[in-house]
């Protein structure tokens, strides 16, 4: 196995990647080879499996090792490979967590587990028994759907310093730009890297707040890390530019409900994956999705001009 | 009192509109008539008062009056004027439709009351009692938050069908493309006007997928009015260009748990509100924030040229 | 109007009432006037207006105002009157305890009002704003499906000890037994009065716990009186036989979905409600649940003896 | 492999048995033998494992092969063994089935999967394509905080009319009585088994309301089944009488939160379970909460004379 890169700073756009099917549903690796390679080209700071548009929760267990063992085959350690590890409870987020360290991951992104009654101690609790048992940085996954309830500015921040192996946050939690400059202004000069999320869609303004950078899915990583980069090196009026004229598509893209099946059905279309199957049950796009994703795409082909190379 | 406006037909843009404040919280309906006065020459095609954006919800029973007898007088009957009539209970909800109509409504927005145990016959036999207590247009509003559950387009296909009184449905459940196109497929002929939602976030989409225009609030309606007007004219990829430029901005004001006191900021901005204040408790635009509203704003006047004259 | 009597002590059995409606659905004040005279006669430490399962929601400004003062006339200062006062935003429920303070409330009872983002600065926050507001007592309402989010025991022990008006707690997130023992460890010595609820169901492990009494609804509150007497008298073991004897009745009273209308059966039956109606939308009792009601009435009779005199 | 035994009559108590674990958490068989030793004992008709109240999303894929196999060993096909088999989307559903029935499996206990957009439709075709991959009876399972949307009597008895393979419903949304009427009116006498749920607490008035038995847990199952065999050849007071002495033991075991706490240290004190043992995070019972247990099960003793010689 190729050893892992732990990431020195968590900083630009970590990608998480859908996991491919083929039309009977089953595991396509040689398409989720096909995604990285497209994603590696696109300059991506790091990787993502077994995220939440990954359709993780529809992998049994041995898909899981499946999809992490051929990720790290394929990035070769060239960027960091973090694992989506959240879990019903303590015990299956630290099997999910060494199952990904065995198999190549550089960090795990975890979620508190559902809590029958949610307290600040608990969660602290549960990061402290994660961390004590699995050798990887962390990443702590603020998404309320996964776990139920939601994790204050005050509650990330104390995670943050209270758990050592706490290498960044992943923000879901909307407003995220609004959030992310709380955490930040109760964090001070010891806040955590904060990664913004949520699709893209508000990239600049996470940015704005105090973001590092960003860990999300969007069929067009290219764009996102033009955007990280261009704000990182202060060419922030560029950034807000080349950020204004894609978002249209992060939005779409990112529509509730069926958003993963509109990330494959481009990734198809980019060559990436043979086949756009979700596993059911779930939303496919319609006739009258299609056409206006077509109509959208071919507006920011003639904006894009010779930039729009990518397909 | 002015007579009423009833729609011929539910279609263009009607706007969802604040309800302003003082500093100190108190109604402040001078800038109530401003706003109205600014919608009503961006060329909306009809004003909603009380919609849950106009955080209704933080109303006593005495200020929704007041809200809804100073609208009624400011739009003089020169377009309709709905009224966001939702409530707790059947008796409420017509309480609040029959008050409505006296002050001048030209339909009521409804949602399904909370139901103990939702079923559909509970939702047809609502509208029904609704509609044989109060002598006005319905539009019913799909929005889960508010019933706590979600109608299926079946569901909403057979209220239009068995309620006569049922004009049209607004839409707030995403993906709203997706379930526009299901309940046009269901409804045949016999569908309902279908209006769309959500900040006007997807109103290009929802367009493509057969609405008839958009129920929503958004600072800029004429963008929105321009957008559906180019569409309904044929002209529908000048529409798209005109929503794809301007999108950014609906995305970023409508940001959930703070969207509503962006907008009143937006507003206040163009000199329809005197103060931004929303009622608390509610998250304010932070420093951050309020510098990418800059950001944006001062691109799209970049991008709009000689167009950008509203402000 | 009679003056209001502040509990020195909030400890015993704070009965919540239902509010009366006649076959129309309009408020019947006489029913009012007559539940609270079995309630007293009962022996209650305090009564409760405008709870949850007073239909509170589905009253309008006027009838609150109307249930308010009708309950103050008839209780005539003997016992505490608190009234509920929570409400969608903070200046609503200001609004709404000081009406209730001017028609002769001893206390209010307030949930946080729902948060964009729930913190626990927000929550403090908005008890120390209507402590400023509202010159009475406040009884802190802990029940998440009005707020929307769970208060974790270190959070109400902040509350009780920063807002000096704070003089309860009611609990109604189960389990609530385990939920006082925790606020106890917690407040120590400053811990304020803690007051069950959940219909009375877990009455007794309340008490065990060190709740120093209840704040619900049950159409038989002496059963609740006689059982805390005995507690507090230290007579532990016929307080648990009281309670188990009568806890199977409590229980199918309180179901969910469907325990306001047997409330209110129950209340008809022993002639306090001239009618048993709630407002629609709701299920009523059906026959089978009635025959459950006869048979455990019945069996209720057989096992009381003598005791059984209420009815 | 025993073959399993199918049930002809959906009918009796459905134990549904928790999963046993030593005190580092892992799997404790020997207890788990020990358990289905004593519910035969007691003479239930049928036992589940995999349900909610096993823990059983806190299993890993291999566990739960195990769970299945060590059970279907100890039950030597003496009554049927049905398994739970919820799963985030179909193909988990399925493959969990499968699996259930190459271990052994009677039955499968199946809730829908969480739809983006639940619809009448989507549950029916889940149930069919579930029924056409797997040759085993199927229980409907209708529990909303596993599928996260409600099913109304309507579309149970169509899943029940049009998917022949469904066997029964098992209920466990409130109020479970009143849902077991709506189903049995809508259904006629082409109405499936319906059983309760909800830890027997409304055992009597789900019989009474027309359920064949239940499939729930609780730690003292000769209670259960007393009560429907003795309702079942009407002896309907004798039934109540039972009932309404144990259910104090219900309600207090049931408790939200902490049920499966309990319910283990019940088992353990009965010599069943080595460990208590839950897999965390969860609520353990406290002192007061094992006071409160230790009163209880003392007053039934002394309710019960000679009857309680289970212990």
């Amino acid at each position: 196995m190729q050893s892992a890169t732990i990431p020195t700073a968590w900083s630009g756009v970590f990608s998480v990647l859908p996991t491919p099917f083929d039309h009977s549903g089953a595991l396509d690796l040689n398409s989720l080879a096909r995604v990285i390679a497209l994603y590696l080209r696109a300059g991506v700071d790091g990787l993502v499996v077994l995220g939440v548009t990954s359709e993780a929760a529809r992998l049994n267990d041995a898909e899981r090792l499946q999809v992490i063992e051929s990720a790290a085959a394929a990035v070769e350690g060239r960027v960091p490979l973090v694992v989506g590890a959240s879990a019903d409870g303590v015990r299956r987020a630290i099997e999910y967590s060494r199952a990904a360290r065995d198999a190549g991951a550089s960090a795990v992104l975890v979620s508190p587990p559902r809590l029958a009654r949610p307290t600040a101690d608990a969660v602290v609790g549960f990061y402290t028994a994660l961390a004590e048992a699995v050798d990887l940085p962390l990443v702590v996954q603020d998404y309320p759907p996964v776990c139920g309830f939601t994790m204050e500015p005050a509650l990330l921040v104390r995670v943050a310093l209270q758990v050592a192996s706490v290498a960044a946050i992943k923000l879901e939690d909307p407003p995220t730009p609004w959030k992310i400059a709380r955490i930040r202004d109760l964090g001070g000069p010891q806040t955590p890297a904060i990664l913004g999320g949520l699709g893209g869609v508000y990239l600049l303004e996470e940015l704005e707040a105090g973001a590092s950078g960003t860990m999300t899915g969007f069929a067009y990583p290219e764009i996102l890390v033009r955007v990280v980069q261009l704000w990182n090196k202060g060419q922030r009026e560029e950034a807000a530019g080349w950020f204004y004229r894609y978002v249209p598509l992060m939005r779409f893209e990112f529509q509730e409900g069926i958003g993963i099946a509109l990330r494959k059905e481009i990734l198809r279309r980019r060559g990436a994956l043979r086949e756009a199957t979700i596993r059911p049950p779930g939303l496919r796009p319609d006739a009258s999705t299609l056409a206006s994703l077509e109509r959208l795409l071919g507006w920011l082909r003639e904006q894009g001009g010779a930039e729009w190379s990518w397909d």
